[in-house]
């Protein structure tokens, strides 16, 4: 459907990763894999050396990168958590103003507000590609992190479509799909899909280790899987759902009050009242969702962006160019 | 060390296992391709006929087969959901109540009450083991099912090792490690680390689903395993569940207090207070969980009822007898 788009894109355009951790490191990789020229930046001496072990072109010096992202015209790629990104746009404004802008951080109204402070937004198209582990660091990193995975990709009002294409274009040469997403109902439904899940698996994690050595010594396949994100470093689960506090605040009253009406019903008549079958129609639908292809919607064209907002409402995603 | 037994056991005697579904079935399976002389009972007419064309010898008719476990002094293994406990225990005490007793209910109080009741309790040791799938049915069963599994085995007082010693050896013969228990220290431990994973798998279902196509769309890892559990049938679930009540209660009202003083710290200063911390010390000490080898206890001989069970509180497992 590209054809019809008023735009050349060179689809290996470089790529300039900022922050080569398990998320940025491993678009790196996959870029690099795909064909494109890319280089990075990362703070931390010891990954800067891992990723020039593994052969790869990632710097400690953030304005010089910036400056060869300039003159590229790279799509810069914000790869940090949450609280180390106002840092990064601030030089960003400085040294690279008119490159084409996106990142991977775990929510994104946050994100887009603090690129509008830097007076960035023309250029700048959310993302979030869904997949991670929980590893970090370059030691984690995996070029085929994304195979499969849903990328969102911001289609908030006024976003521009040349950016847009670039995400777009990169995450599917990543191998994910795209699911197109406005930062608010992102960060609501990350709340839900992401953020709560980290915050149940530490309360199961913790409720079974005060049952000692024996409660664990006991514990099998519900345990291991329900907890295994609690194997997140604790800072960085912090970075990812605390940034996201008043969405998450309200999934997490929806959620006590759900186990609530269980531990009261357990209590008056034995039984877990609906909370069983909910869970169970929310699992099964889970696991029916269509993840149908979006077709006809051309990018720059008409309402493109209304259109796959209301698409990806839908359960809508974009396979393709 | 069973040397020291002034038993014989024959550790090819014969087994019965009531019940055939994912757990009874695949018990079945794993006991025959150890060598044991094992048939089974199952009340559905399809899982009996599924079970007969993979060759397994299962029969509908209760007390036939519980007349021919009684002539062969055949192990008895309830495999039956709690509810339906009760019946086949009163079926057993008719035909067959001087053979040894197990079962497989993922609850041991309850069990063990139901035992006592018809008088069962001189051959009965409670086992649980801790494994499984959300799949049920003899479809989904498995020979492989218990290998490097943990089974609970009651250790509690006036246990005979007779019967002890025929549950350990079949544990053991299907490939798992076994951990010395008793009931009530069971079931308040299950709470923690299998009743618990599921009521919070339901109520994360139940979370996602509520945020529509676009939350389940961008659902990944940690929704897909947070939820696992909540694809199990909601009968099962509440059968699994429900009889535990009172342990789960209280273990419930722990989480809901952790999560709401989480919630509470989102809303006054934005974090989730201590409940990161606290989860990732508990999986950490679930993923640094010893297993070390219970050795120098004697079945049968001085204290080892309290010896084992004070073993397996710290943690310790029995990999050979």
């Amino acid at each position: 459907m590209c054809q019809s788009v008023p735009v050349t894109l060179d689809p290996r355009a470089a790529v300039c990763v900022l922050g080569t951790g398990l998320i940025g490191g491993s678009l790196l990789r996959a870029a690099v894999a795909a064909g494109y020229e890319a280089f990075g930046y990362n703070r931390s001496e010891s990954g800067i050396e891992a990723a020039r072990r593994d052969g790869f072109d990632v710097s400690g010096e953030l304005s010089a990168v910036l400056r060869r992202a300039a003159a590229a015209d790279a799509l810069l790629v914000l790869a940090v958590p949450m609280p180390a990104v106002g840092r990064l746009l601030a030089e960003i404004a400085v040294h690279a103003p008119w490159c084409p802008l996106t990142d991977v951080v775990s929510i994104k109204v946050p994100v887009a507000d603090a690129v509008r402070e830097q007076g960035l937004q023309a250029g700048y198209v959310g993302g979030h590609p869904m997949t991670g582990t929980s590893e970090s660091g370059w030691a984690a990193t995996d070029p085929e992190l994304f195979r499969d995975a849903v990328w969102a990709v911001g289609v908030d009002e006024g976003t521009r479509v040349e950016p847009w294409l670039r995400v777009v274009r990169l995450a599917l040469d990543c191998g994910s799909v795209v699911v197109p997403v406005v930062a608010e109902e992102h960060d609501r439904a990350v709340a839900r899909i992401s953020h709560l899940p980290h915050v149940l698996a530490e309360a199961l994690a913790a409720a079974g280790a005060a049952g000692g050595e024996l409660a664990l010594g006991l514990a099998a396949g519900s345990f291991r899987d329900g907890t295994r994100v609690a194997g997140t470093a604790p800072d960085l689960v912090r970075a990812i759902c605390e940034p996201n506090a008043t969405a998450l605040e309200r999934v997490l009253d929806e959620t006590i009050d759900a186990l609530v009406a269980a531990r009261d019903a357990l209590r008056a008549d034995g039984t877990l009242g609906e909370l069983v079958e909910a869970g169970y129609r929310g699992r099964t639908a889970y696991e029916g969702r269509s993840q149908w292809d979006i077709t006809g919607i051309a990018p720059g064209v008409g309402d493109w962006l209304a259109d796959l907002h209301r698409a990806g409402q839908q359960g809508g995603v974009l396979r393709a160019l």
